[in-house]
């Protein structure tokens, strides 16, 4: 069934000889040798072979998202290979169970030799993280060094110009602020949101009002209401926006988060379909790393307890913190914050309708 | 091939018809139904149903713990049931998938009828907590009120005198005290560890010497091991512990800490082994209800953003804090710390093993 | 936040007095209870519970497909539906897992007071079956008896009912065959279909007639391709379909083949995107209820060996033919047999593009 | 904390340089590259690599049996290390969710390359299976050729050198056949057990004779029976069981059956204890390869539909027939088929029950 006139071998089509040669453990061979190292060794390749396939699929999204005008079919390509990177994380989750069968006395027949290599000296993870676009300085430091001083050379260099160069993250950013949906023939989403917001939280009040209750528990429930439009009016206002970038209370920029809240809201126009199910594959990718981070602090302490990791660190403090401070996309997790319920979202017009639907005319 | 004379039927076994017909969605029947809203529902229900049947496991295992003396072979019954536990646990996770595939925009159109029902008043969950020993002085408190001012008469009281009774905390505790191997025959096990580990400590030093390092390196390194040296010393010193436990550093009382330390490293003797799988049980329990705290709280994320909970809380942040704050096992976790490499680990002699072998001799 | 004046429990809500006081065990009360009825009870009630909610996705869906002419936005819509049910059946595999932690032993102990109540009579089960298409006559018969002698009065005759109505495959078959893109505007999909297949043919044959190959080789490798050839050729002669249908070989109309022929060949056209999702969506599910259905005789041998089941059946034999024997959707399965490489696919001309696209003008 | 003064980096531990640069797509580099391609190598890495795994557990597992008689403290290591390949093959399953993403007209674009390279020529899964014990003559055969055509010099001898081995199979059957309690101080296992399946069949008559049941019911309950009885007597025949071993329908032999039945009916003694979880270690082993077998399928069919593989085989037809054929320790599943309740088991006398206890006296 091929054109090719060579015939290839499993073996060789996949270089076994090299990736199956690849394993030396330090406590030795045959009678000497842990026999949990070859697993500790093993699963840590096939973790660095899934970082290479994320690598490759992030970097090919990333890829798309340069060219200003992102051709409509690719959203569903970026759509899919956002999702193998979703599945492939799943799998990277799981397969802890299979080092949580090694325990910590298993664990410490070959401890000793490995100092002082750690999971922190993952040149591809760290890659990653810069690439989806994990700051330094947001970085959860460690031990007084910036987490680059474990590569040299290339390896340096690379991560460095990753650094200054664009992210999945900013790239995100600038093809929220380019949707052109914001202002469409006279249909202005913001104001018109606004609009809904406030019919809501009044109907609400009203409805608290009429209702039977204490004085105490009107109040109360009023004063919720109040804080609730305090906030919309926050997110919504341009300039208090920009304070709390300033600030570091939120990274993505106003227009961006406009476009996304438009998206969401919005979601099945046919033309912000796909869209929204790449926002939903961003923000689950984000909970998906923090996932692998927080068992993976389980598992150092089942494995270790309080020890001293091999890097020299207490992996578990370090590990612990990172769960949280590393989430890049929690602005767009917090869009939900914003959702209001579809009776008081504002219907579009049928022209606008028509521009965000099919071109077919049944 | 039943002696029964009467016939059963699926649909009345399983009593069918009260169960598929507890579905009572607010939003309303039929066109103005929100669609999500049995979702909602049926998952809420099969997680309860879960809860009965872990408290129906959990409470078997107590029940068999309760005896002063237990019976040998009712500990591979308790191994089995825990591990039974575990796969419910793991279902409960995993399901959290399902719940997923329902949006924010979804959960808003039914979301205002439920207030103020939360998952707080979940009356089992709250029985399993307390069975297995958290105290109410340890809750993460939400809103001022403790958390039983949810519940009223007999379930109340039921919680109540649970906050009494012996937990599966208390349970094992007492039963790792009773474990009469610390002291056989003129094996004094904490003497021969402690001997054991600073041997390994002064081998370390040694090691450190002898190696061609940076003075300042070589001095990190040793004090490092001196850091080490003094965590196991304080740990070792029965005052020092009780100490920690007054001050509410630790739980486990002295002498079950050292019965844990014991099982966990001679877990390869016979008569440990099925006490180290059951330990190794309650450390994954925590741990799994660790994640699906975790995961929830990923979950109210998506769902809600920084949004008020129906309950009246911002559910994040109270969930978030219960994620380790609720572990309540962490000492027999910490045991990890403890553990030294099997070539320090001192050599029981012949009569000790026997003691601990089967009485089938070949 | 509620509008709504009274207050919900979650308990009330929930129904819990109903759910939680279902579990009736056969064997007993209190001591003489086989402690592992209760798990067989539970998990049981969960797996119908999950399938009311099967239904009510799948009843929606069916509903949306109703129409004569669906609404572009709700296509995404049934999507996610399809998706739902698809993470249902992903959840009902897994809890296998925690029945098969019931040992043989342990289910004999109450084994004899179910007979002949089983599985068999799940009435929600067979609507499913039944409301995705599978009709009577395909079914594996068991013992004499047509299925739906399990059931009877309203019961018997909803199923009957449901077996005259449409089903999701008949309601799909009819959406592919109204979908208007096999001829447009000049376009006539199959012919150009059929043009491209016989290219990528003829170039695989002067590929394999130019290569360094010994005589047999060449001859055994062309003549592959010529059974290649028949098989497309017979796929895209309507007659030799129509027979092929007659014989019971294949079940999806001609006209509907096409269609998600050229929806899985042009699935990057933004207007084909969702019909894309959908139509895989229904082969997961058609492997997720097959992988179900191949686990559960698994856990059946294992707690059964060879044993007749409580329904009068070798449950294992029984449920084996059903594995491949159920399935529904091959048919959508088998488009990939009819794939051909994107090289060979022919370019759509821009004004079909067009129509395929979104209305918006950038 | 490490006595080494070498200091080790990850990257170098790992051997990553081999491991991160044995990825060769067929399509090229850069633009023309198939995308997927990468996917579809890495996967197989990782598969290869997991399978290096297991057979590491595996081998080891056979040397612990190898010794004639195994140290009880090394019943709990073969235990963990077989539970361990199961969390392995759990995760060899789940991450066919992974290659899944990648559809049909995807693999098309780079498939053509791989001729005739396929997953038959996996040496490493091959070993495996002939290491657990299956025999080439209960192969599934392919295309008329022995299975290790695929291999060529050492592999080929190491694999017909393994065929002439001890299998997993076979080291199990010898070590059941040596375990000495059929026999024990007058306790004779086959005779207690064939007497309480004549009590309990005998009884099961009387109920269905007492019973209120139409003529026709109970004569077909009764010969159900007896039918049942004939299954026992058959079975604990040996003479039958050896003609039955002639004729292939059974593998184990008499005295392995009869052991493997004795561990399963009295696994809480604590001698048993260990050996009935490496019998369930065993069955659940061969499950989840037929899971495997089963999904591989599934994801075949998904992908290629009737198409035929690139090792020439219509690969979802082979891989069909494995699913079942391939299995290698139904024996020991169908022990669940002689299974009696607990109520019907004969009482272990106090001396034999001492025998297989714990030496310590409380």
């Amino acid at each position: 069934m091929s054109e090719e006139t060579t015939s290839v071998h499993y073996l060789n089509y996949l270089d076994l000889d090299k990736v199956l040669d690849a394993q030396h453990p330090l406590s030795g061979e045959g009678k000497e040798a842990a026999h949990e190292e070859m697993l500790f060794i093993i699963i840590h390749q096939t973790y660095e072979l899934w970082f290479k396939q994320m690598l490759h699929e992030i970097d090919s999204v990333m890829d798309l998202f340069r060219n200003d005008q992102i051709n409509e079919s690719n959203v569903g390509v970026i759509v899919r290979r956002m999702n193998r990177v979703n599945k492939i994380m799943t799998t990277l989750v799981g397969q802890l169970d299979i080092l949580e069968t090694m325990t910590s006395l298993d664990f410490l027949d070959f401890r000793h030799h490995l100092s002082p290599a750690s999971g922190f000296q993952s040149h591809q993870f760290r890659k990653l993280e810069v690439m989806l676009g994990l700051k330094i300085k947001k970085r959860h430091q460690f031990g007084g060094c910036p987490y680059h001083a474990q590569f040299e050379g290339e390896k340096k260099e690379e991560i460095l110009n990753l650094e200054e160069s664009e992210s999945l993250f900013t790239l995100l950013e600038k093809w929220l602020e380019r949707i052109p949906f914001l202002n469409m023939e006279g249909f202005d989403f913001t104001k018109k949101y606004e609009g809904a917001v406030n019919q809501m939280l009044d109907k609400e009040i009203s409805g608290i009002k009429a209702a039977n209750l204490t004085d105490s528990d009107r109040e109360i429930r009023i004063r919720m209401i109040e804080e609730n439009r305090k906030y919309f009016e926050r997110v919504l206002d341009e300039k208090e926006h920009n304070k709390a970038m300033e600030e570091g209370e939120t990274k993505l920029s106003y227009k961006a988060t406009m476009s996304a809240l438009l998206i969401n809201l919005y979601r099945d126009q046919p033309i912000l379909h796909l869209p929204y199910q790449f926002l939903r594959s961003v923000v689950e990718l984000d909970h998906k790393i923090a996932t692998w981070r927080f068992r993976h602090v389980q598992m150092v302490e089942k494995m270790l307890g309080q020890k001293i990791g091999t890097g020299g660190s207490s992996g578990q403090g370090y590990l612990n913190k990172t769960v949280d401070q590393h989430k890049l996309f929690t602005d767009l997790a917090n869009i939900s914050t914003l959702m209001i319920s579809r009776s008081y979202l504002p219907e579009l017009p049928q022209n606008i309708k028509d521009t965000l639907g099919f071109n077919y005319k049944k």
